[in-house]
């Protein structure tokens, strides 16, 4: 774990907001050995991608990327015609935090909300969404469905809820999708393989992140069925993700899985989140919107509460859930001080 | 100078081959410092910001993104309409390597090819296309205007060659764009300002290049009128090409500056690219196809010459430029020792 | 008026299953007179500009095309970027039924559904729509709002609702766009100009519709201010849109605006829907789902009643708005037997 | 024939600025009567369907448009994935008069060169251009052929080339397309039948035009394998391109091909161009550029004389292929008289 955040205050802005894991760091500077042929015909880039075959399982086409927009663009473009729509729900990265990345890499496929409770989709609802306009040239046709896995809300489909949003996607045809810009964080809480939470569950195409959970920048692109990888390689090159240096987005990801780290830094986030909303329970007069299933809870707090606590240097995202709701973002990077200094915090400005 | 390469076998296929800058990969680490608001609201990118600003005179607006055909694409992309041209040699990069990214950022946006030698578009051929179907609702309207400097074939646009190309660009209405993946190469060589080599000479919009220099994967798109500023935020945001952990394209960056790392990396790389061609000229037999007026020369061997080349282990590219042609480029982290290997090796093959 | 339909059984599906007023056919044999240049540099496509810039009271840019889809998707790509966000009723028929095509003509804008009663969009709920995601690069930005007059409910936006949406689009900087395809049945149903219903009320760009109200096939986009017409011109070609033999569109759309005939075939169409619902309010059991207030109304009837109607040749779409619920769609071409033959049979029925 | 043109001075300009065969005119009128269903669910384009089965002597799938624009990019995008490129030769109808619709409807799908002699894709060309860049990620990946029969210069190409162009794009895995807005000129010329110019030779998709040969605004997109016709039927729909009045182009069809008035317009045309290049070969100091293969030619004059004939009425463009180049169009609705007059009116100007 790193200790990279000492000197600034805590921070629970982001999962983004903190640095790099050392193990990482490291694993750059080991990477720049030599000269090596570029856009991933490199040995580093070719560990990575038998390294996420084992992970899950199974033969898998891997595509490194630099960001999670890019992987989940790249994702749902190749599984979704211009006049198809992805199927998500209204809360989703996709929708709310990517400026229309789906549609501009979809050349103008269009995403269509599902409802569902805390975040995530209803597999009932997504079941009579699935049939929307079928056949009828006038409409938007539904070819994709994509799940946050964690959500937005920090919470979590159950193992049960993602085998059922894998039956009715593949009853009603269309590819599924997950977005996993937290799936370590996901994957430890509720303690399932990686296979067992993506392709067994119906998952044919995952956007594996790592930015949030220790890498400086790069997410995976995990094709479950090869078959749409030719076309992918052409649609990363021409949107200008196609790294030249490739052998330094495959270091990191390689240190990532490399003895588990991955799972380490998300084990700590997680438990740092649970730290944080334990403490806080134990504080009346504060409502836990969400808990923290993984990384990440919701709390109600007084404005003045959280005027103060802004006005003492911490750093978290108060203004975009509704008034007086504040999230609170773990990190592998988040220390167990930080976290009591805050509960501390709220405590005092109550 | 790094001396990353020193294990591997010399390497004359790209400058995007060889690893990264010492002193970059000193500045990421020290990035890694605490937690910084993520998406470029860090003290490490308002500081690149500024810099930028410094080098070329004036002040400009700064996109860090993480490839060259992203920055290439989005800058065209900004000042393109969907029925507009972009006129290029044809021998361009944004035509030839990247897969049709400007069509894809430009929403089906075309490229016309101008006429010129050596890899340089002819003024006067550009002042003709620049009339191309004006005002014609049938036809694609010339809008930009892409020059490569140092050029694909590693020549270099005169600075009376430039002062001309923007007089053409302007005359007729059109914004000027320069790829400088290697635009350091290029400007040592020259041995002028980068203002010079840039606005002053008409340029609107740079693709400032810092991979093939020595960087880990960071190119900024650099605005001279920030008018159009807003509308490439959105434009790279969708293209996923906003990192959230910017600091640390910004640390490369700002690295790449300090100290003029960049000039000093880009005169060693045209100094061995030099050596290369004097050592090659002092043998019989040996055509110099195009000189090494930056890091990069063409040179036409027997093939019975290439095949021993390769075979002993030297890496460079020979099959695309016609029967016989092999590309040489050299890098900040090409060694005199290799070149003189070189030298040797053809030679002994001749 | 025309009495094309006289043969077949009566047909309330929809308007545009209905001939054409023969007004308009004698007008494409009289425009058959010898060559004319293409492309509409022909005197009746003048003609026609100049008839509707009189008709709105003002200078306009007018661009005939053969499509509704063209002419909204035409109207809305022009004036909003690829990541901008068109403000709509999650009825209108941009969201329903065509295919993407704001998508598609957009490069990716993204349509976002504005609530309100009885298919009109709410002034408020607009006014909070409009600062979605306001100059933050992660959402989409509002760049239009688009209005249907009459809307897909058959439901009129009265001239305070107009007036008020117009303001808060204003007051946003945002684009007004109306969705005329029964722009005639509204005019004559409100008794205002169409100055009053467009420009004055705050609308910058009408879909102009012709074809539902007697025309064959064309439709006029009107541009209020006319900055935009050159763009559009290259839009519309490059959409396949510019007709070759453009005299036919025009002819159409001037035999259309002739003699007020646009005016009196809307005339009768409302009437017609006018004495449906009269009639089916006098039958007991039967619920008017939503009134009569230009051409059209829904009502609900038990299924058995309507699968006798169906059975005995009625027309008209019965499977899209919920159990038991009809749309019954009057034209200029309705005679007064064929809606007392309607009304006696749901009598009968009952 | 028709003798429309009878008051307006002798058009040469273009096969598009004439009217209407009366034959096509007649059958609008005869379509309108009653209600059919919209959108292609009615009688008249089932007919049309079949019948044009019949005429290519095969199952085919149809797809009716207004715009031979609309039916050369609907063709192309569907067989063209985004990073494709389109061969066609740099004289074609979809690089020089559509402002870029294939790229627009394809996505930012390319169009490039393949060079040969008067307007015709040389097929050895056409080979090397096949292999380019096959597999490499960093260039746009043939996909289409698109050929022009008749070609934009009036040539044709004989059965034998057509052949040899479809034996080279079958063995290169292309889909082949022909722009057949001048199909019926070819067809007769060259004395084949449609199975014969098309999917015999090895042309997978053809836009049939009829416009410029008599029809007001309609042609068939005729896919030979109905594979993708779903696919096109969504993207004609999000284009604009889905006329709800399908029967009046559906009639129009009808009309072209009832009683081989199409093969009558087609001979009718060819014989005047004919007429116009034996009259002017018999005028010295007149050079035929192009001879009219099918219904069009070019000619060499002095510019005085260009300036005399413009200045007496008559209609041609002048000012596009060079320096006192003319081209001159035949239609169905040239008149004998017409040709004379032009050629009296060239020898008395000489």
């Amino acid at each position: 774990m790193s200790d990279t955040s000492s000197a600034s205050p805590p921070y629970f802005a982001s999962d983004n907001g903190v640095g790099v894991s050392p193990e990482i760091l490291a694993a750059l500077a080991a990477a720049n050995e030599g000269a090596m042929y570029s856009y991933g015909a490199d040995a580093i880039t070719a560990r990575v991608e038998r390294r996420l075959s084992e992970v899950f399982e199974r033969e898998v086409a891997v595509f490194l990327v630099s960001t999670g927009t890019a992987a989940n663009a790249l994702s749902l473009a190749t599984f979704t015609p211009p006049w198809g729509a992805v199927l998500c729900h209204a809360d989703a990265h996709i929708e709310k935090d990517e400026c229309g990345a789906v549609e501009f890499f979809g050349a103008g496929a269009r995403l269509v909300h599902v409802a569902g409770a805390r975040g995530l989709i209803d597999p009932q609802a997504l079941a009579t969404a699935a049939q929307m306009n079928k056949g009828d040239v006038h409409g938007v046709q539904p070819a994709c469905v994509s799940i946050t896995q964690a959500s937005e809300l920090g919470t979590l489909y159950s193992r049960d809820h993602l085998n059922e949003i894998g039956r009715v996607s593949r009853a009603a045809g269309l590819t599924l999708h997950m977005d996993g810009a937290r799936f370590a964080n996901a994957l430890v809480a509720l303690d399932v393989t990686p296979a067992e939470m993506t392709w067994k569950a119906g998952v044919d195409v995952l956007s594996f992140g790592a930015t949030k959970n220790g890498a400086m920048g790069v997410e995976a692109v995990v094709l479950f069925d090869p078959a749409k990888a030719q076309d992918m390689a052409f649609r990363r090159k021409r949107a200008g993700h196609l790294m030249s240096k490739m052998r330094f987005l495959a270091a990191q990801m390689a240190a990532y899985l490399d003895n588990d780290l991955w799972l380490a830094n998300a084990r700590h986030a997680n438990a740092m989140a649970g730290r944080l909303e334990a403490g806080l329970r134990a504080i009346a007069g504060i409502e836990i919107i969400e808990p923290a299933e993984a990384n990440m809870l919701f709390v109600r707090l007084p404005q003045a509460t959280i005027d103060a606590l802004l006005a003492q240097g911490f750093r978290f995202y108060s203004d975009r859930w509704g008034s007086g709701v504040i999230r609170l973002v773990a990190s592998f990077a988040t220390k167990a001080e930080e976290v009591d200094a805050f509960v501390a915090g709220v405590r005092a400005a109550v």
